[in-house]
């Protein structure tokens, strides 16, 4: 089967997933649920096609592992995931489960001095359970039997919808791989940007996935009578407006990534000056540092604002990522493997979104490997890759396989 | 009893209907309740004692007439409401109703050129079914019956609310005083802002009651990862943000008053950009064309947004109040009232609240008289009025009303 034929096998592959949606119009596939038992138990049967021993791991993540290796030796884990957003497209997560499965395929009597396995995670997008990443945060060994008591928007515990799909919920934790039992993580994904595109190339190096930081900031005044003048007023929703401007100009000025997504105001009625207003922050930068120090100016401004406003103004935050550094000798073999497919310069930029690698990092080195998308558009029905992208792709994903077998010895 | 006792006894009474309220701790009194049927009866007596004839009118307002004033005589209205807002002060229309009744108490044998009245109104504020000035608009022959199926928060009717408060639902229309029944209205009322305290006068003049429009404003964008690059979003929010502080600025230009008093966004999402946000506008300015203009600086700056970032902006007007001037007469008669207390060139102001002349306006021409209260603060428990300002009011009220008889003659 040459590469033409796996690339139109990967889109026909992604087709048919996509058919699997709790959505009547759209893709959605959450965490525990039908729609995931049905592609799993698919998935599964095209790792075994590929030459892959297939077992589900304790967090509902399918996982393969070729016939040839040993139990004990250590392994190069290749994966993504198949879970999806609500509305989602086809491509992200789904294309590095598929590309990781043609490798593998490509790659079944390979004499390689690791190792070679696959899995396709349950969770990486959150949607159900609003904690992301539970799949792979379960194979790292980073899970928390506290999330076992989260709730979904109908009120079922992931405890009962574990139970319900059929593991253990006790027993999630025990999908740990131990220390030392994987060589390295490689992931292939779609940009979910439009650098490549602008670029002209169909892949790209990740250097490090974005440190985010999300607050909720909330502005304090006095709810008056919609007759009351403007030197009187205290409004903490044009404190709000007059912030989220500003943190669209630093954003800029930072070159970081700013998202103000959710407001409410109290009282919220049309003729009283809003006496409350609170808004969410997603700041993301390549490095912690540089998130930091873009909510130091910012952070500066809602204090100006606030002064100037006779505004109280207060800061939660809610969720926290360090940025996630690629390995030197996984980032080294992606780029060589683009290089193998005639990119001689392959094109390097960081991941603005999160992804499963975060959470392996936790366990082994990272790589990624971007695939350009059209437009820039993910998490929506549009999204789009080329399918000689998808066969450059999986030509330098086997390559960069490869790369590290030969530099690992 | 001199003015300082009346003044004492205004403060006492508004002290005493304080005390009839639907909450526990602060005010409440809206329409076709317990607690308005309470002061309604205690207001009447007031009327009684101050030597009218007192009746409740067929939309439960309270009225008064004095025993001297033959049937058919055309009367001078002296009139505000009882009802109030939720948390509201001891002031905003009641002391309107208070002074009305020391005057005509003052002038129940005097010889004048029209009949005097005094009048109660049961709801300006619209707290209980939204629309406002219910009470206003029937006397003045502009109820609507379709009133009737309005709702309250717990869902009873409008009809059912008046069944119960004993009045009968269709025949609230019949409040409706008959054109040429009236030779002026007169309304005494804390100013709900700051200027009077700033000009250091006790009273002032109104001009006119603010032309006022309200719209909500939506802008279309799309709904994007915030993975996504500045230069590809289309921040629904970020547009709003940007118009409410440019409403600010222009509101201030143009010296009109703009309120953006509520504001929601679409999927509201801490990792989403805002696809759509909608905010509400309240414009007030001293006359409509004042207001139009204005509005035409904002909406040209809401189409140069939507065009800076991609947007559709749409607009709908949901309520729109042309500007009630003062009749020329009566005017000048509160302005000499208020000379005769000893202030010779008394302040003129417009008022940006609404108030129940601006109904009575449908039927004769209006007056009105501003007392100074503290802060301009209205529509809260620290609503605060002088006693010696209360003391100048009743006089000039007074005053307004004899130099009406001597050139209305």
């Amino acid at each position: 089967m040459n590469t033409a034929q796996r690339a139109a096998r990967v889109m026909a592959r992604a087709d048919e997933l996509a058919s699997h949606s709790a959505l009547p119009d759209g893709i959605l596939r959450a965490y525990l649920t039908p729609e995931q038992s049905r592609v799993t138990t698919i998935a599964a049967a095209w790792m075994r096609e590929a030459g892959l021993r297939s077992w589900p791991d304790a967090a509902a993540n399918v996982c393969g592992r070729r016939l040839v290796d040993a139990d004990d030796r250590p392994a190069l884990l290749l994966g993504s995931h198949l879970d999806t957003v609500p509305g989602a497209g086809r491509y992200d997560g789904i294309l590095g489960v598929l590309v990781a499965i043609e490798v593998a395929d490509r790659l079944r009597d390979a004499d390689l001095p690791f190792a070679l396995e696959v899995v396709a995670f349950g969770d990486e997008e959150g949607t159900r359970f609003g904690t992301t990443l539970l799949g792979s945060r379960a194979l790292a060994g980073s899970w928390n039997d506290a999330w076992l008591d989260l709730v979904d928007a109908d009120g079922v515990t992931l405890r009962d919808a574990a139970t319900t799909f059929g593991i253990v919920p006790e027993q999630i934790g025990s999908a740990a791989r131990a220390p030392g039992s994987l060589v390295g993580y490689l992931e292939c994904h779609i940009e979910q940007g439009p650098r490549l595109e602008e670029l002209d190339r169909a892949l790209g190096v990740v250097t490090a996935i974005a440190a985010a930081e999300r607050r909720m900031i909330s502005f304090r005044g006095e709810a008056r009578h919609a007759a009351t003048p403007r030197h009187l007023r205290r409004d903490a929703l044009l404190g709000a407006a007059e912030a989220i401007v500003a943190i669209e100009r630093i954003a800029r000025e930072k070159s970081c990534s700013a998202t103000v997504g959710r407001i409410r105001v109290e009282p919220d009625a049309v003729n009283v000056v809003a006496g409350f207003a609170e808004f969410s922050l997603d700041l993301r930068d390549e490095t912690a540092s540089g998130r930091d120090a873009a909510w130091g100016y910012i952070r500066q401004e809602l204090h100006r604002i606030a002064g100037d406003r006779g505004l109280d103004v207060d800061v939660v935050s809610t969720h926290v990522a360090p940025e996630a550094p690629m390995a030197d000798a996984l980032r080294a073999a992606v780029a060589a493997g683009i290089a193998a497919t005639g990119d001689a310069t392959p094109v390097e930029l960081p991941s603005v979104a999160g992804h499963d690698a975060m959470a392996v990092a936790d366990l082994t080195g990272i790589g990624m490997l971007f695939v350009r998308c059209a437009g820039g558009i993910s998490h929506h029905a549009d999204e789009s890759v080329r399918e000689a992208d998808v066969a450059a792709a999986i030509d330098a994903f086997e390559a960069a396989v490869l790369h590290l077998a030969q530099t690992a010895v």
